[in-house]
């Protein structure tokens, strides 16, 4: 067996979860680990303790995750997005403003001296500055990453055009307007982590047991909902009826936790569909390009969803993370 | 001191909360006690022990409540209504269908025998069988009480007329549309418990502070995003706007929790300002007569999000629960 050589220390920390990458040549993945490590569970670990400050809880977490490949490979730069850059993070960086051309990530690397002199460049996140003002912090090295992927496996794509929709569904799902190579606008929807609230914390969870496999007829049912004018309520009133169609015996226990999650990724998709405030947005329609990224499962929901609403113009990315991080490490020199 | 005699034993079992009320001649309340052992507590408490059932949990809690007036007063008849008639409930009792006179829900007490041989009435939930089913237990009650009260203190309120919209903000807020006597439909928000669990569970906690007193001026924020052409996204999307405008020092972390109050309060009347689903019911207006029924700071907030949205034919009840129990304890012939 041969030994790749590291290029790179590649570093993804969310709110939940860290993943580490070290990659080799042409940004090719040689080993991916996943923590649960995320920013929130290093916050709370910070609260309950007493004598460790930030420094040192993230400190052991990024040991943790690629201590041994820091030891085998000095010379190999890190590189980091997510969280880590927010103010719950471990060194809070600047967002970037929207609109903003993708090509000036790069530049825009934060150099932070971590442990042992060892320098992780972070990503910046990005803020729109509207009414109700945006950020994100991680989801534009996806964004990188996803329209990267596209143009070069798919290099002739009529149907993409200059205008492409990025959608990551997950924890806080964002939706990201893109035109020629420029975030224009984004938006964010706390879908995933307001299911997960809900299942967990309130009266839903006394008729709801977990099912062995997805059951796609509860969730389209769901996503129906969330299209009806009874949807047009909004989730304050349409979640209760995943307690009462359980009461009534019209949805089995088990059924329970789909239909609610087809009411919830219904009622996003919905809003999306609505006219956008953002005047400079054309309406979603059928003919709109919509890239999906992101966990598998949780994406196939959203192309039901979409599906359900008329959109069947839609694609999906896998491994946008890594191969963005890789991108725009290329991009700031730091591998070649 | 006289000794009052004790004429009825009155409960509200409510989610959360065991109200429970001594009452004399004419429903005087003697004595009232607020105890946290509503039925989702007890159901906990249940999923906690190896070895205590149902009977035992609630009986307890029962005791507690009022042992000591049962032992003093053996002839004093016991109403209750809530959730002890739920399925998570002590003793499950079948709903009453909506439409329904209301009139007619004494002759639906279900009499069951609780421990040492003492008989509860408990008061019948109401369920209505539409698309989305909607089921109350308790709320019922206040209307009962609300109306009742409303006619002996303004026996002549042309602004009435026979068209009245009952709301009942709270854990679960309930809407209910009574015509002539009639409640003819109703809704369910699950503003309050949504509140709590995006509070105290998601990524929020991260940046809110708990604040010495209500900020009003936060509050109304909220209610006008939720009624901005930004709110029209829903809460998925807004609540988001709770995190955003702290970090970008909008909002004080201080403010956080009564804007989200506001978007959630706000987001709840905006939907109930769009025409009904339900073809029998008119459109709230500026001209429908709305009665509030609750937590007095509660109902305070309502009042305000409803300004805010151009209706102010606003009118507020306290006591409307203990006042239900004694007037459907009188209609059954319970106490004279």
């Amino acid at each position: 067996m041969g030994v790749s050589t590291v290029r790179l220390i590649a570093l993804d920390w969310g709110t939940s979860s860290l993943r580490a990458y070290s990659m080799g040549d042409s940004g090719s993945v040689l080993e991916a680990r996943t923590l649960p490590l995320g920013v929130m569970v290093l916050a709370q670990l910070l609260d309950q303790s007493t004598n460790e400050d930030t420094d040192t809880i993230f400190c052991r977490a990024f040991e943790k995750a690629c201590g041994d490949w820091l030891q085998s490979s000095p010379a190999a730069p890190i590189i980091a997005s997510g969280m880590i850059g927010s103010s719950q993070g471990w060194h809070e960086t600047p967002y970037l403003t929207v609109p903003i051309s993708i090509a000036r990530f790069d530049t825009a690397l934060t150099k932070f001296k971590a442990s042992a002199g060892r320098v992780i460049h972070i990503v910046p996140g990005l803020i729109e500055n509207s009414e109700l003002p945006n950020v994100m912090r991680g989801e534009e090295t996806q964004v990188v990453g996803a329209l990267s992927l596209m143009a070069r496996e798919c290099p002739n794509q009529p149907e993409l055009g200059n205008e492409v929709l990025v959608g990551m569904p997950g924890t806080h799902s964002k939706w990201v307007f893109v035109r020629d190579d420029d975030i224009i606008h984004f938006e964010t929807f706390m879908t995933g982590e307001i299911y997960a609230a809900l299942g967990s914390h309130t009266i839903l969870s006394r008729t709801a047991r977990p099912a062995a496999e997805p059951d796609y007829a509860a969730f389209d049912r769901g996503v129906r909902v969330a299209r009806s004018s009874a949807g047009n309520d909004g989730i304050l009133s349409t979640v209760f009826s995943a307690r009462t169609l359980v009461l009534t015996g019209v949805l089995m226990p088990e059924q329970q936790p789909d239909y609610l999650s087809g009411l919830l990724v219904g009622a996003e998709i919905a809003s999306l569909l609505r006219p956008r405030i953002h005047e400079t947005f054309p309406r979603i329609g059928t003919n709109r390009f919509i890239l999906l990224v992101g966990n598998t499962a949780l994406c196939l929901r959203y192309v039901r969803a979409l599906a359900e609403n008329g959109i069947e113009n839609v694609r999906f990315v896998t491994n946008a993370t890594e191969h963005g991080l890789w991108k725009l490490a290329v991009q700031a020199g730091l591998v070649s």
